[in-house]
Order: structure tokens, then C-alpha cells, then sequence
């Protein structure tokens, strides 16, 4: 994505740049470091880099490690790191102090909190999800199911969810807005559903937290986990949290039994007892620079209103379905999210048959969105940066690449590895 | 640690500063950022800062997540990192390209290991460690074999270990050196004795990697993890890696199935097909600002000579313990580590029952070594900066605090954690 890529634009109407002008969230972009003249629209894949954090990390590394070095666990709370940022993200989403803890990925966390809760539901024996959720979600459930041998993954459509709970039915495990449609499941129904059922629910907010609203407590819900490194601006690959209700945490112990979730850690004893609440769902050792640039990702949001991130979410994505309808219509794209942002979250994808070639003509154009396989391109609104001039100016280079058919240029059809 | 608490110190003898002068690592002091008159000694558990690495870090956090954002997965080769770090580790036990890969934490890792080495090891219940083992490694035994319910951890004194290894054992898990005496086991023979039984070993590096010679594939080794933060100097927590010897890769499936560890992650895929060779013992995204730190104090690493750094362990280790052996003689202090060198590791320990105050107080003094529960105070020597001025300052120090018994000062009593 070199300057040189990007290309002049028209200036938008009048009434996009009132819409700027009067946004009452557009202060937040100045706080991040964004590149000159690009349209950023992945910040659900990787958030942009807080204009701050750089200078925070600078002091973790020259300061607290080169200076004060194996001190800091104390001095400077690394220690309580984990727990101290899982009560910030607590208050994105609906969760109360202590309910909450940053570890280790996603991934692992999914494996944490499913081995934990079939453990609980002894003698159900199924994990409930739907086919084309998030893969590592799935993929975490099988190799669960297959290391236990008498549990099985079992994945029905979303819409058909509620009614295969069953006596069977473990855990429900899904994610509340798809990776791919951005279609938000209704939580509380679900949860409400679930639990009539006997069964737990484990809610993947990955593509929720810091963009929509999540009340996890008010929807009565069991477990979550989510990521660190999309709306919560944390960097790449930053660590991932957990949500565990408290009424459960006494009940549920983690299969990752590491000294970091241990009741005395440096008491340094042979048998693991877990430790107090949340603590006994950390595992090793947290890779402290990506935590503390997860923890500045994490302060900047929570200085912004979340009943105005949910209302930008909500205009900045209409916004971008009204413009592709208009000015794309007859050029072979299909909206693949929902119509309704009260179904939806802060991303709105298409399907193409040439979704891959579009999406690197637009990458051309200085409009970076993501392709996810096999034939979809995917818009992320991140309202404490985007823009109402840059959702206008990704509609308009959509139109161009459509109506040109830039996308037939042998230029864009290489294929390269894109999160 | 304020330069305030620095003391004045007397200067070395002149054998000792020759032996600094004529020491052929002497050069590589300087490629690390060090406090000014600070004697640290804790470099096995927290790395010191390599002097390039802020300025690599600043460059990641500013061109590569800030400017280049998603496309660096790409563009700056994000994805290889976790293979490309592995293949420079391999370079440092004795691993050949393709059989190590940077991942998750020790813990996870451990568990990964232990579960895929078992499932191989059908029939077989037993994982076979040593009491007083790191904690992390006996409690994810004790995780793994409390979810399995027909498994179970047993412990017996590592001097038994080879007695001990029967039909029954699984995998033999043990630290190569031990973290709180510095004994070193004999991989060598012990792993020959478990595969005469059919067991597999696996050995965590933890206290060896980057300090003394670890050579995994002359010793047959199965499986090994490792610590990024300690001898690699990755930076605070920065991730863990793990071996499996190319001959097992085929046969052995992590039970963490992360889209990362997939054969094909971006067909997005609902079954989960573990990837080629080390891949597919990858799960989650990796923290990528802590792992580009690992790799920058992995390059510095690689830069010096093995056979020198394994020398000067011996020579600084040495010269510790003869030093306190001369000067603190009758004043309560035991050694806990083997006195020769070729069976300990590069951190020498001693007992005292005021072992907790005494480190308090050598901190005071501006040498940091640190406490181990119950009564054990630990130095680690780390040959690319550590000095043999140091050492002789360290013994200096320690002979004064016990001499006018310095650790009665009430001062010293309080307990912080401390890893």
C-alpha cells in the first residue's frame, strides 16, 4: 500500500461532508495514526494503530523492560495485567469487574471454556454451533471432540439453532456477529432458549466487541470470548479475553491448568489448585508488549460514548449499502449481510464471482477491504476512524472497478494469503 | 530499581577485570540496553533488552501495523514469522530446519505436546516427570490427566527417572536444566532409556536454550518447548516455542486445532485438516509485536559463537561459586546447584532459611537475582552480557549482606511476587 497507489479522488457532496463535519464522534480519528489518503475498511481484520500507543510502547520497552526489567512483573503490574484490561473490555461489553480476563487467542480460550463446560454438563454430549462459523471456532470444537472421543460438534443453520437444543446439547457455541455476513444473532434469545434447555451458552464476540453494542450480563449470558486485535485496536495478533459469569466460576475449572491460573503461582508447589475467579482461566505467561498495546486499543474506546459508536456503526454501513445499491446495481453484486442493521454488525459484505480480482483492484485504489473465500468482499466500519467521505469515496471506487471491469486486469489475480 | 539504590562498589582485582578484557564475548555487552551500574543476574528469567530491538519494534509498530496494516501479513511476511523464528531456534538446540515453530506459551505448548504424544502412545497411561518440577509443566500434566480421566501423572526423583520408565509410560516429560537448582539432566541417556521401553520424552529448554549447548536431534529427542523470554531475550512473555522431530510429525495431531495450524487457512473451511509438517502445531494468531522482539534477541543470539557461550557459563558460574565458597563460608549459605559444571545449567543456587530477605537485600545493593519458595536464592548467569566483574561484585555484595546480616532489616520482610 505505498502512496503511490492511491489515486485522486473526486470531492464528495456537500451533504457526505456535513456528515463529517457534524459527527460527533470525529475527533477519534486524529487519535489514530492513519496513512495519508487511504480508505481503510479492515479494521475487523487488524485495527488501525492508536495514535498513542507508540509512545506507550516505547516507554514498556526502553523503560519498564530494558530499565527496571524482571522489577516490572511487580512494579509495574504486569501481573495484574490480564485481569486489570479484562475489567476495561468488561465495560465494552456488558460484564461486570472480575468477570473478565485477557489470555492467551481466541482459539485457545474457545478450548478453554468448551472443555470447562462439557466438563459441567456430564453426560451431554454435544457441542452445537452452525456450519460456516468462524473456522479456528470449529475447528477448536473438533479437536476437542476428537481428543475426548465421546463428544461430537454438531452444526445445524443459524435460524434452525433454537430448536436443535436439546437434552443432548452441551454447550452452544456461536459467534454473535459472522466473520463473512456480518449477521448478528439475537443473544438473549438464544441464551434464553438455551438455558430452558439445560444448556450453556459460549458466544464468540470477535466481530462485536468495541463496534455494536454486547450486553452479555443483561442477556443472562454463560461464557464468551473475543479478540483483541479488531475493534479493540490492540494490534496484530494482540491476546485474546474471556468472559466467565461469575455465578459459574466456581463450577468450571480450565483444562489449561497453567501456573499463571494457579491460587499461589509463586508459591511454587507440585499440585495445581485454580485460582480465585477469572484468575484460574489464565494459563502461561502473557506476552506482555502486545498486552500493553492491547490495554492503549482498549482506554481509547472506552473515552468514546458507546450509544455513538453504535449509532456511526449504524449510518456509516446504511450509508454504504444504500451507495453499492444505487450506483452498483446491475453489476452482479449481491448484498450477503442483512438488510437491517438491527441484524447485523459494523461489517456489510457482497458476494461476486470475481470477488478476489475486486478486491485487489480496490486494494489498487487505495480502498482496502478484505476477500474471504470464495467469492465474497468484505467492507469493516470502525466508527472512531471511518469516515462518512470514506464510505462515499469506497462506493464510488467500487462503481469503477465494477463498471470498468478492472478486475479483468491479470494484475489482480494472483493469489496471496489475506486475514 | 532507581540508580538511587546503586551503591558504590570497590573495584575489581585486576585477574578479574583481565578476565573481562581478554573475554572473546566481550563485544556483545554493548548490543544490549542495560541500567547503568545495575548487576543483573536474572537473565533466566527475564531477558535484558537487545539495543536493536526498540528501534525494530518501532519500526513494526509504526511501517508495519500503522502504515502497511493488514497487507503486512503479507507484504512483511507476518505469516512465516512463527516457521522463520522457529527455523533460527533450531539453529540453537540442535534442531533441523522445519521441526521448531514459535508459539502460544510454554504451558500451552506443554499441553499441545503431551496430549499429541499420548493419543500415539495408545495403551500406554502414564506421563512420567520429577517432583519440584517447574509448576506449569506438573500442572498441565495434572490438567491433561484430570480431562483424559484414564491418564495420570507420576512423579519420581530424576534420579529414578530411567529406573522408572515402564510399559506403562507414555512420555517422560522433564526440564533439561531445572529452574530453581540448575541441574542439568542427561538427555542423551535418559531419552536412549525411554525409547528402549517405547516411551517418548519431552524436554523443556526453558533454562537452557540461548545459554548452554542443547543438541536435541544428537540426543534422538522426540519432543522439547522452550521459553522466549529468558536466555532467548524476547522481551516479557514473549512466546514459547516447541521441537518435534521430523520422524514424529506425521503421527502426531495437536489437540489445539487453530485455523493457524490448518493445511489451507484461508479456504475457511468447517473441517479442520492439520498442516504440514511443525504447521500444524500452530493455533492461534500470534502476538506479533512480541514475536518480532523474540526474533531480534534470537538474531543476537546467533551472532555468537555456541562453543563461547557455553565456555563462558562454565567460567562465570565457576568463578561464583568458588567466590562464595571463599567468602561466605560459615555464614549459612548452601549450594543447591551441582558443583560441576557439566551437570548444571548456567544459574547457580544456594540455600539460606532468610533466602527471601537476602535477595531483597541484594536488590538493594543493585544485584538482581531472584527468590525461590521456599528458601533458595538464584543466580543466572547470561555470558552475552554478564561480566565477570559482575560476578565478582555479585559475590562481593552477597558475602557484605550476610556478613552484617542486612537481611534483618524489617525492610526486606515484605513478600511481592516475583517471577
Amino acid at each position: 500500500m505505498s502512496p503511490a497507489l492511491i489515486l485522486t479522488r473526486a470531492a464528495p457532496p456537500a451533504d457526505i461532508l456535513a456528515a463529517d463535519a457534524n459527527d460527533p464522534l470525529r475527533g477519534f480519528r486524529a487519535r489514530f495514526q492513519l496513512p495519508e489518503g487511504l480508505i481503510y475498511l479492515d479494521g475487523n481484520s487488524l485495527g488501525a494503530l492508536p495514535a498513542a500507543t507508540p509512545a506507550r510502547l516505547a516507554r514498556a520497552i526502553d523503560h519498564e523492560w530494558g530499565h527496571d526489567l524482571i522489577g516490572s512483573w511487580n512494579s509495574h503490574d504486569w501481573f495484574g495485567a490480564p485481569r486489570r484490561v479484562g475489567d476495561k473490555i468488561a465495560g465494552l461489553i456488558g460484564a461486570g469487574a472480575g468477570e473478565v480476563i485477557v489470555a492467551d487467542s481466541v482459539s485457545v480460550n474457545l478450548f478453554k471454556l468448551l472443555t470447562a463446560a462439557l466438563e459441567r454438563q456430564a453426560g451431554r454430549r454435544t457441542i452445537l454451533s452452525e456450519p460456516g462459523n468462524f473456522p479456528t471456532d470449529l475447528y477448536m470444537a473438533q479437536g476437542l471432540a476428537r481428543m475426548l472421543g465421546d463428544r461430537a460438534l454438531r452444526t445445524v443453520p443459524a435460524d434452525d439453532i433454537i430448536a436443535a437444543i436439546d437434552d443432548d446439547t452441551a454447550v452452544v457455541m456461536l459467534t454473535h456477529v459472522h466473520y463473512k455476513t456480518g449477521r448478528k444473532l439475537d443473544m438473549a434469545a438464544i441464551t434464553a432458549a438455551a438455558h430452558a434447555k439445560g444448556a450453556l451458552v459460549l458466544w464468540d464476540l470477535s466481530h462485536s466487541a468495541g463496534a455494536i453494542p454486547v450486553d452479555l450480563n443483561g442477556c443472562g449470558a454463560d461464557l464468551a470470548v473475543g479478540c483483541g486485535y479488531k475493534y479493540l485496536n490492540g494490534g496484530p495478533g494482540a491476546p485474546a479475553f474471556l468472559f466467565v459469569a461469575r455465578r459459574l466460576q466456581d463450577e468450571l475449572v480450565s483444562p489449561l491448568a497453567g501456573w499463571m491460573g494457579h491460587a499461589r503461582p509463586f508459591d511454587f508447589i507440585d499440585d495445581y489448585e485454580p485460582g480465585a475467579g477469572i484468575t484460574r482461566f489464565a494459563c502461561g505467561t502473557p506476552p506482555m508488549l502486545s498486552l500493553i498495546a492491547l490495554e492503549q486499543g482498549v482506554d481509547l474506546i472506552l473515552d468514546a460514548d458507546p450509544g455513538l459508536i453504535a449509532a456511526k456503526a449504524e449510518a456509516l454501513s446504511e450509508m454504504f449499502i444504500r451507495s453499492v445499491e444505487t450506483r452498483c446495481a446491475g453489476l452482479g453484486l449481491s448484498l450477503v449481510s442483512p438488510r437491517a442493521f438491527a441484524d447485523r454488525g459494523s461489517h456489510v459484505s457482497f458476494a461476486h464471482e470475481r470477488a478476489y480480482e475486486i478486491c485487489r483492484a480496490l486494494i489498487a485504489r487505495g480502498v482496502v477491504g478484505d476477500f474471504r473465500a470464495p467469492d465474497v468482499v468484505r467492507f469493516g466500519f470502525t466508527p472512531l476512524y471511518t469516515r462518512f467521505s470514506d464510505v462515499w469515496a469506497a462506493g464510488d471506487a467500487l462503481a469503477d472497478v465494477l463498471e470498468t471491469r478492472a478486475w479483468d486486469s491479470p494484475a489482480f489475480r494472483v493469489r496471496t494469503a489475506v486475514t
